[in-house]
């Protein structure tokens, strides 16, 4: 059985294999996505919806600065959890990556692509020397060619489909909850009150904590604070 | 008799022999291999089976996100086993690598020079400095000129042509099993139903928890999950 | 529980997160802006004021040399907390990435854009090998088309947006004073008075040790020993 | 005297020269060669024999895929010992480098500058900083200018001429058995006799475990599996 | 409390922060500054004055050789202290930076621009691995626009304007009897006293352990020996 | 005094000095010169002779392949001692050397010159990080210009001018009795003489344990074996 | 207090300063000059005069090779101390900065220009990561322009000017004699007497054992080994 020394003994580099085949910094940078805020996202059949928690450490903090909702084009949008500076870095990426994309096919490109892209990138640094992983992970939403799609993709850069999942500190809890309360036939509004139940998890939540992203047949939107409250 | 102290003298870097000539990165790159799920490929006369064990963590996952059958073009595919995101960047580049050999000569490449090339990209981060392993085992299963071929490539970058082999987890189980049940004379259902019991080795099997891709004349396609369950 | 030896295993290398996800490194340079005296922003109705301590260490040093505030361009000022060097750096990074937005796009980068930029700089620091983070944070007050706006920038490069906020040495204690005194009502004067008071928080503070920038619809300027003076 | 202790001092870099001047990890990658099967060649006064041991771990692995016998081009063959997938590299490089000197000087590489030139290239491996030395040695074997000649290159990049060695394991035995038994006037049959006597070394060795070819003034060319069997 | 072994594993690099935040190496260039001799800058309000103290190692050695006084260009000029190797670089430096300046703006760089630029060099060796701070600091003084300027820069590469201050060993000192002796009133003649008494500070001071030069009006300029003399 | 603890610390990498001023790699490629066999080389007044020990380790071996004498051009050549694939790289060094020479100036390189350039690339291996010293010595000998000559160059890229000398195994003993025997007055007979008596050192030398080249006017030539006969 | 524990840690990479601000790498560096022969330089009014130390090993080696004078152009020479190999390339970088100048201004390089250039590549190499310092000291003799004058540069990267000086062993009690017995208007002769008595310091000196070259207005040249008895 390998106690602590061992495992430290494999665990300072990304180019490294534990001898149980195990890849230490890459499980390290999941921490540090645990360590935020969650960010949940719901596929109804109509539309995405990413949400995400938003903790305030000061009035005077403009919320909107802090939000892990990003706009990724007219089509899609990326919720983010972890290393907050790590995660702005990928957002930028997968910006570009739509960019190039559209101006080299003229159409948009797909959320499926989208994450495709941005999880070699992240597996880039996961292999090379002098460099450390990301310690953040995205849910992209999108909604191109009237597919509405969310995926996922982890420090480990592996990309997954969901329906709905969650991302980010206590996000175990809330899938449990989304595998006990997800329906395959709902819509856009009953996406957007599951997911921010799932996400506030409170008697009586503010909705000054928790920010909301459509992706529909519209493109993407942001939801106005009366909007969210009018849910909760 | 060397004890582990020894072993963790010449484990730490891609760069080095141990005393007795071993790659201890390369080897624990193999254990990679081993956590994860089973991808087993068997050769008929008539064309190529790949089928890969499917681990769903969650019923929202979507299936097909997960899946380690990937089509490299329409006459070559793989299954891949080991570290998820390590595979993926092997696909991608076995794609890239089919698709410059099709430009350069108008033909498609064979399942064995695709193997031979993604095997040297692999040897090249065994011996650089800087890097690590790619912590993941390719199948390469092919129909070029009337030729069914299946193909391993492994994390040293050593290829094997198979008849019939697994990898990933509890692969050494299934290869017991196709040595003792292969027969170099079944067709493509034959070949298809050998894949399936291989991987599943269950009374009652889940269709769910299993991909299969076949290549033949008609190239690299996957099966409905009814044509799956009509075998089991 | 982790020890004092174990921190130690994580902290000597920007490339590594330590087992419960952390990147000691970046928190070290938090530290270093800790170090320095502090530097505070208000956002006014009309504008937005930056104010920085001034620790002068003799008598024959001109204090215009050692001042926290800087000029971007006509529409953005900067003020500074932590290692000197590292600030003017970004500092330059952030005049470069102003002049060059001005030329493309023919109109001044807004405060949030700059923020944004040098933050993504200063992140790269915090993942590539053979360097270091930096040891400095910013607050990025500007004024453009009409809309005053305050940012912050971190060691660890992530933006934020705030009404009113102080960083380097008892910068806790002042964005404490911050958030029982600021009123998003409060014109120019007010933020002016509301700065100069926070950073000198004594009975009889002398004007020689602040230093004081507006940022407006005239654009950037510094106050007169005078003007400041009259507030005190 | 040394002991392990001081040993373990100079062999984790190929930059490294021990107190009594030996390159440790270049002994190591002969370590490595000699774990693999054998390879043996023959020069004949009418053309050079290699052949190769084959250690078939599956009776589905197809035996031509682990094959170490290597056509170069029309005039040179290889036969490799060690890491498979080292060696490949290896094979590699010389098939670039023939094909490189054809096209220079319109005539086919001589299996002697076809070995100095990959030797130089090996060599370079185990000088340079950041990566490892070839585990792997290969026998070159050519028929060019109606002359048959073997040359050997080692881990450490040194080229050897022969009328007859082995390579891999068990290489020392085999050596002996062909210093007594080798003839310089031998014709290419006798020589091909000698090179499956040497390497099966069996009361009734199995013709499977072994594969040949053959360099003389036609050509490189490999033998059926009949054709060895009347030879055993 | 940390004691000395806990500092040990933070001065290793240029790449590191301490865990309170500090630069190790670079507090150590600093010490390298200490080691030499020193240097005093006098701001008069008609030029400026810099002199440097000379140790002589032996009575064969040329004295204008170890002399720490540089001429920058026609309307700048370098008194150094510290590392001398490193110091000489820092002046080559600024006397490309001079140069380059002249070339492209067709006037001469003022003394302040001068610092700036040399103080983010020295700043880039203080961040970038694979190198270590440079052990020197520069006074640097100008006249330039009818503008009498002194500055200083060290090895964090932070620059300061100072009316008069002291460079090297013994500078804190030095430092404390400008304080109590300036006055910014003063004449270029009065400066020029002040400078040496301050250097030199021996009840008979010996004018061969001197230099002086002082940039006013007419540029900069060395003073003879004679001329040194004439104050003592 | 320093023990063998205190050494280890310094001899790992090229780029360090020992606390007394020494480069113990190089000291460590000079070892591995004396592990292989010896070559000797005497000048004469019309000529200079090369002479080898060659060590054969089997009779299957072709003494020439293993030969450490080298013709660079018509006019100089070389005989090596120490890491035989190091003194390869060497030699090719050489021969690129001779022939960038010869097409520039249209005249043959003088054995100085061109011990020269390869004693710096020598050189550059001692100093630059990330590699190691070439563990070879060589002896140049030439006739350019009617003027015959003798260079040696070592590991630590030093050249050498020779009347006669010996470098590798047993060198040192070789050296005594060249110094007893050698006559400046000699013609090539008597050096030639005195080169393979000095290596060979046995009551009745084989002829096949040497090689033996001659420079003259004539140009480089090796000695065919009844030649060598003939001195014995 | 310090102890021997304590230096280790800082003396084994050049990007390091100890806590006390000292280079220990250039300091060893320092021991390497001393560990070779002494050079000796003396300027006289019309002339410059270097002599060097010659320790032949043996007879049958050219003392001309081993000499540690060489000519850079035809009016400036250079005498070098140290590790050999080290000293050959800085007098190749000399030679390399003479022809440029030569080639840019149409007039030769003066000594002290010279001596600056050489003196910077040297300082590099004391900073950059990845090498080490040069082993070598070097006095720069030249006559240009009717002034005769003399430099030295030593491992740090420093250029002194003397009127006459010693380098490596044994240096130190050559310098008390040079300061004793230097006369400031002596002519060649007078300086050609001294440098060679100093170096000798012998009752009865072997005119074997020194070297001796004079660059006055004809330029450079070395002296025969019979004016050289002349003077003993």
């Amino acid at each position: 059985m390998r106690g602590q020394d061992d495992r430290q003994a494999y665990d300072r580099g990304t180019s490294l294999f534990s001898p149980d085949g195990r890849l230490y910094q890459v499980e390290y940078a999941r921490e540090a996505v645990k360590r935020g805020g969650a960010s949940v996202g719901v596929r109804a059949v109509d539309g995405v919806v990413l949400a995400a928690e938003r903790r305030i450490r000061s009035s005077l903090l403009e919320p909107r600065s802090i939000e892990k909702l990003h706009k990724i084009d007219d089509h899609n949008g990326v919720a983010s959890a972890g290393h907050v500076a790590d995660a702005r870095q990928l957002v930028e990426e997968a910006r570009q990556t739509a960019q190039v994309e559209q101006l080299r096919y003229e159409e948009p490109i797909t959320p499926e692509q989208l994450t495709v892209e941005v999880s070699e990138h992240i597996q880039e640094y996961t292999q090379a020397g002098h460099t450390r992983p990301f310690g953040a992970a995205l849910l992209v939403g999108g909604y191109v060619d009237g597919k509405p799609q969310l995926f996922e993709t982890d420090p480990s850069g592996t990309p997954y489909e969901w329906q709905a999942t969650a991302i980010g500190g206590s996000s175990d809890e809330m899938e449990t909850t989304l595998e006990a309360e997800y329906d395959p036939e709902m819509g856009i509004d009953a996406a957007y009150s599951l997911a921010v139940s799932v996400l506030t998890d409170e008697e009586d939540p503010d909705p000054e904590n928790v920010a909301v992203a459509i992706i529909d047949e519209d493109g993407y939107r942001t939801l106005e604070q009366d909007e969210i409250e009018s849910v909760l």
